[in-house]
């Protein structure tokens, strides 16, 4: 470990968690050069639904490295971006009745949302951004400067600007959901607000690293039909939500919502490789050529490998059937913990395969001190399980969308003896 | 075609220009899928220093995936990154007496320069970033704020602040380059001067994308001397010029200089798979932990690819010494292509095997226009070459590092043909 | 009036209202220059709160004049200055156990705005400010950036940064009256809200621009509440409200709060001249001599006429039993008002004698459509009274506090009459 | 003095050089309270060109508030407004065949600025302005943005945008005045700059409080071309420069430019009571009604005084000569002091009745402690000479443009003797 501790910047922060160095991997499995292996309910938060490594996936890779296929392309056209793009209307786009352009802004998830508030503010002529309390949408500064994490943004040196920060669905009173868009709707009509008319809204329906909040379908409707009345548009950041999370592809299709703008990464290229897409609609693509670019647009091994998860796991509906199965089995078990844990007063959150369990805090420990106690004792028991939310206070579970039963069952064992143990100690 | 047409953003580019569907790449050629091969002068931006799919790299990689190495792993620590941090000590950093920390700012080149941006603000407590006329850094809100291109700039829809543009070495008499670092000397040591002292300098030693301008040693020198005296940070974004483009491993290592910190990007990864690095001064590692972060910061195929590139290409100095002969080669074909287009008025730049042909506006056609009718009648003649600056004026050629005598003398050849081509139609 | 047509720029308002030119002034009236005289109920937006010329200040001022005193002195000491501040001391601050340190910040009310939020930013090392919807403070660049109003703010020309508009006391719900300052409370509280850490909360007890909003005793109670749990400053804008126009001589004093900087401009200099003051909590006084400066910060006729107003109305409480008593007679009337017209549906708003009828729309016409048509036809009855509040609905009603309970029964009966003829034409 | 120190905030800085309290003034002299007077060639930092309490301004003055004339009105006519508008007309605006409308932004210089850079960038639809090293425009936020001094900037507690500083004349090399102009063209004209293309240029003909420095002719007309050339708008700040102060009642005159907008206060109310104009050029009025507002934007005293200053002073060109003739006699004096005091290595700058004396460091004194030295040293004998520029560097000498030749040859022998005390004790 040495070469980490000496060659690396102090930023790292999952290895401090977990001070192994992994090797393998394969399914639901991490494997350290020890050979230790561990149950992965992180799953490369949110990259890799598919679990690691799926083996229909990495065939196809290793046959199109093996004929030499492009591997870097930029904007240019190749076979293996066809492929991708058809596979995503097929599979995707044309079943769901959606009609997007896509956009390629750059290989991370912080590129996507980059790409559409630019396109937000080109469009409308506008400059304000609404964002909500908990929300993440990446590091780069636009997409900093409408995510809530305080410490996140103060590394950034400057202040960050022309965004405004909502209360999230639940945020002030949980018994009023409707409360905040019509706040939202108040201040966008008054000419006297002092909240400059917007150019986009940009939502997470779930939020996964403000601590597994999920907003309601009745929320999440309000909020669209607010943004539809004012002409303001709608951005869902679908990066770690997406590509089946939840249960449906898009996790706003329960809500019935039709966003303007979605951002897509993490999963979307299946084997963990970077790959993220901005979708538009169509008469909001007013780029001109080139006014926004970048080196990594055309990853071919991440088209291969995205194409071919397409076509594996969204062929049909399967796999979202399996997920909102899966999904309702884990939030039982959880809710049996729950239960079974009186004392340590947890909180179950989530929708699908993204669930989170709420700590408070207990005899001069913070919450997140004994989320992070979980955590510990998880890993000491072979589970990743992170913690998240500004205080670290909820521990996060994202099994891959392909964990079995048993493997579920397994982790959330090792979650009841993980808690036990934290709060016990 | 089509699916490309009517899926994709208007935003594409560069399959404006090229507008063929390429399927497989070796070494300096890249084929479409009707067979037709195409000499690539381009070589992905400078993301393929090293050619296409290199037999070693690719051996590399087949392997790794074989054994199920991680794919996707965030900063979790695994025996693929440590061998690539071992791979950049060994080849890169002890052999020139470098004392960087890396840090792993998430896929692409512009996430390198954001995190530097931030990292010198937070380190300086100042919030003024000088970027310099022509300078391009990437296309995310912070990067763009030091980039020089006006479309760009404006297509983000907001105005970009807490940077100064300067004019770079030669930008306003070629005859006086020490002329501006005299006057950012003056700027920042004056308390009346209106410029509010920076907190960091960042700058392209060869600015690729601002049209092949090279600056010499003497001002990178002087520059670096003003940085010293004011204890402003020196950023040396090398994420086009790197990897040896233009000889050297850094592309600073001719003028003597020790940037504060250090973007990498591109070829870093070998095979054209997205990573990027920023390397820091370690006294500058004042981060803490989780304050930057990114979901791909640890793809093991690119470590894998990476690592093997540097054991493979920079283990010695076999390939610095190569690229300044074939720069040098290319450099004397130029100035006799520019002898012999007398009429074209060429101006020749650029350093190593980053080159330029600028050209002039001339009988009702822009200069932009021209070098686009020189690159349109190249790849009619089967040759991938690219204009750049603001304005197109330049063709820019950046033939991968591995390209042989031969195939140099015919991307020369097939220049001097589209010229005579574009200028007498 | 062709010289004002020809000369001055569109950007001209009251003008357009009452189209005569004034000559002379006394009291509670102002005469045209055909020697018709129009009853006040204006009051030169507030900075008459003693009435045109009043005859004690005036013969202060023209004694002043005549024996050549200091009439201009930027902050250089001199006796009137002197004579100024003593002469707030003893009426203003030792009577109210208020213990502030004086800035004398330029001219104008903005100028007290600018220089409070500089020194709250510099204190605090924070650089956001909350300001409420409908909130008037300035038109200067950073005191508009807290103001609510659109179409002033899209004036600006650049967007406005560094503060966030929160919503004020009534906002959203009337019956809810402390559930924002529990909104702003939390996101200050909670490091993922996205809402960074504000420096200070700027807030006018009454908002006159705005529409006569008046918040209630609880709401600034818990307001300055939230302030204290946070250190955050708290910037009472007394501009317009304070000098009496609500009773006490600071509007906040019914409330039981201390503000810690507190803005005061337009009546504090007595006779209309310009003089502004931010007095700041003495511990705030960290300002290094000249780092806020500017050319009238000593007027000398403005320090006479203000100190002999402190000592005229001030010297008892007088005064503040005067505005308590006709305020509630002018409220009182005005709820006759709005019980004989009640097709109009008036609402009556306001504290002392800042007093508000609001309109609603009918009939094809906007609520501001109505009020203007009510502030015309009262002008031609003789009655100053401007509209307010960003959509213009609403009459205010500013008249002298030195008024009598006869001049206040005619502008009455005048708006009476005057909302019989704007409603029934 | 206690009731100062007590009271007012340490960010007066004037009362510190001269510790004493002014009462009375007349012509070119101040009293203080204990009967002692001193010659004033600080006048009011050029408020007060035409010296304390002229009598003819003083008995329009007194008349005006004899007759109860309106005292403050915003923005309606009066006829006091009305007789200051012709006066402007007649005796400034038709013999010099310049075509302004008038804006009336506020009561000072800072509103004068604000206004301008509002409406430029407005008018464009741009948000950059450029402004010059050494410059200053005001304390509000917009006016800070294009002023030069560090210690002022900071106190602002945010960083300043929209703006860019430029060098001013002689910066960088006195003997190529041309040089910066030209670098302004290349970069505005240059799409690849990253100079964000301005809406408009702020700039002071002779910078008063960066340090008495003049532009040259040729670099304003240079500067006036540029901006023409590009369709920026050329902003001439004459707050302190104008009404005289180089000799013309407009500083540019002699350079033969027509500014797009000029900025007026300071003097332009003749008697120090608070005034301030925009002028715009009459196709650049496209303000809204109310679109900028303020309630000091009538003030009927300094409406009286300001046309009572524009008829005594400017119905012909005796002033302006007089001003000629006595900044030649000045000039010639402080050459023969700068001859006689070699070892002061003593610079002259300056223009017309704007003269500077620059000092240089020496002997463990910085340059700034030695003016300061003479600034007391003059106090200590008589004289009020204040030191300008960001290290205070620079004594500067602003009398009276109604100054006598015996009063200006008084002065310039107590600077001699206040020199030789500060330099060799």
């Amino acid at each position: 470990m040495n070469v980490f501790e000496r060659m690396e910047s102090e930023v790292r922060s999952y290895s401090r968690a977990w001070p192994v160095v992994f090797d393998r991997a394969q399914g639901s499995w991490l494997h350290d050069e020890d050979g230790r292996r561990y149950l992965d309910f992180f799953a490369g938060a949110g990259a890799l639904n598919y679990g690691h490594n799926p083996p229909v996936l990495k065939r196809a890779l290793m046959d199109y490295l093996d004929r030499d296929g492009v591997a870097h392309s930029l904007d240019m056209f190749t076979v293996a971006r066809r492929h991708f793009l058809t596979a995503l209307q097929e599979t995707v786009l044309t079943p769901r009745a959606l009609d997007y352009r896509v956009v390629f802004p750059g290989p991370g998830g912080a590129n996507a949302v980059e790409a559409a508030l630019k396109l937000a503010r080109r469009v409308t002529g506008r400059t304000t951004v609404i964002g909500f309390t908990n929300s993440f949408h990446g590091m780069t500064l636009g997409a900093l400067a409408v995510s809530g994490n305080a410490a996140k943004r103060a590394a950034a040196g400057v202040p960050l600007g022309h965004t405004v920060s909502m209360p999230y669905d639940g945020y002030v009173d949980a018994g009023n959901p409707g409360g905040f868009p019509e706040l939202l709707d108040r201040m966008i009509g008054d000419s006297g607000s002092g909240l400059d008319k917007p150019a986009a809204v940009i939502v997470e329906t779930v939020q996964g690293e403000g601590g597994v909040r999920a907003a309601t379908d009745e929320w999440l409707r309000a909020l669209a039909a607010v943004c539809r009345r004012h002409s303001v548009l709608l951005i869902v950041d679908d990066v770690q939500m997406g590509c089946g999370r939840t249960g449906p592809f898009f996790s706003f299709e329960d809500a019935g919502i039709v966003p303007d703008m979605v951002c897509l990464s993490k999963s979307i290229g299946g084997y963990g490789l970077p790959l993220a897409l901005t979708l538009i609609r169509p008469d909001l693509d007013v780029w001109q050529p080139g006014e926004h670019n970048g080196t990594f647009r055309g990853v071919g091994p991440a088209f291969v490998t995205g194409a071919a998860a397409l076509h594996a796991y969204w062929s049909g509906n399967d796999l979202e059937k399996a997920v909102r199965r899966a999904g309702e089995r884990l939030a039982l078990a959880l809710g049996e913990l729950a239960d079974s844990h009186q004392d340590a007063a947890l909180t179950v959150r989530g929708r699908g395969l993204a669930a989170g369990l709420g700590f408070r805090a207990a005899e001069g420990a913070t919450a997140g001190d004994i989320a992070s106690r979980v955590s510990a004792e998880a890993f000491r028991r072979g589970l990743l399980v992170e913690t998240s939310g500004a205080d670290g206070s909820v521990v996060k579970l994202l099994p891959p969308l392909t964990v079995t039963d048993a493997e579920l069952d397994q982790g959330v064992d090792i979650l009841d003896a993980s808690i036990t143990a934290a709060l016990h100690t």
